[in-house]
């Protein structure tokens, strides 16, 4: 089945695509990646790149959008915002949100889908652990497939695939090493690029995450992370 | 009412610029340009700039999306196919159909927006002149309001306004005269930059919709169109 597979670079993204290459054999995804001018981009792409080259997909987009950082409305694109601690539990939206970033990723992934042929859009999206983000709930990732349908050709259908929305991190994890997921490829920080802060809102879900899971994870950190 | 305007510079966003201006007054409408890589889009900005010019709008932005030129799919972004003559009239899809272009527009609008507490986004899509473009269809419309409703903070609500999608292109054309549109700023032509080429589908469409109109194009024109 012809698919396309949206990739950051980060855990969830990594073990989404294992799960699309599972779903999808004999044919081998194709993987777009959105460069929306994050502060952690030139990491995020070779991640990108070292799990592309890993899962052996040949078939790659990627996608640099820089106005998302004209628009500045996020800590992740706008350098005078300081990456904040922590994560926020409280449903509230994080100053790390981009606007409406999974309804541009998806209509990128929807306009080259529909050149390729392809029956499926995969998104990591996880409602889960990000109840402040609206463009991960279930609702949203619904309403999406129903739109690219409507707004493409009518030969096929396409359908966003979001198989982590309903999971926690943890279980991501635990899914992860099932399939053999190379952690140690993938990077998450929002704040720096040579070794994870631990200290900001990505790491601290994927600390704890791990942690969760009781798995180790490979990649390099501060020795004063927890 | 803060809104979002979507401006290629051509004949119908004019009159959509026009419509927005007077519905959402006092306030100026923001308005959004995208770069998709057509070959004229150095003309088409040239419009944008002109109609802002025109209509006083200070918020612009220009989104660039080269990834368009790479998926290369459409005789309007890949310089290797010719520009069919003529108007295709059979609800077959053309040579110049981008793929999902309205989705990818409006997920951008839709991001802006967000940031500036756009309560509607308007876009010039005509479903009447060209049932070969599914985004341009009245459904997908409507759907993509519902979507960016669910992928976007709910504290206000946004509606994706197309008050052309029903229209002929000549009844555009006269929407246009009784507003004042500057027809003399825009640009509709698929093929060059400098004279109309009159014999291209948005050409023909437009030749043909002045003419119905009873109305003089003011814009310049190889001296063989009809």
């Amino acid at each position: 089945m012809i698919s396309v597979v949206c990739v950051s670079g980060g855990l969830d993204s990594a073990v989404l695509t294992a799960i699309a290459l599972a779903e999808c054999a004999p044919d081998i995804p194709a993987a777009l990646h959105v460069n929306y001018g994050q502060r952690t981009e030139a990491r995020e792409l070779k991640a990108y790149q070292d799990l592309c080259d890993h899962f052996q997909i040949k078939d790659r987009l990627v996608a640099d959008l820089p106005f998302f950082s004209e628009i500045a409305s996020s800590s992740l694109t706008d350098r005078t915002v300081a990456i904040p601690d922590g994560a926020q539990r409280d449903g509230t939206i994080p100053s790390t949100y981009v606007p409406f970033r999974n309804g541009v990723i998806l209509s990128i992934a929807a306009a080259w889908g529909e050149t390729l042929g392809a029956e499926r859009l995969y998104i990591g999206a996880v409602g889960t652990d990000r109840t402040g983000y609206p463009d991960c709930r279930r609702e949203f990732l619904e309403a999406m497939t129903v739109c690219i349908n409507r707004g493409t050709k009518t030969d096929s259908v396409c359908e966003v695939c979001a198989p982590l929305v309903e999971l926690t991190k943890a279980e991501i994890v635990r899914k992860g090493v099932k399939l053999g997921v190379p952690f140690e490829l993938t990077w998450s920080c929002y704040r720096d690029e040579t070794v994870v802060c631990g200290r900001c809102e990505s790491c601290r879900l994927r600390l704890e995450a791990f942690a969760e899971a009781g798995v180790t994870d490979p990649t390099s950190s501060r020795p004063d992370c927890r």
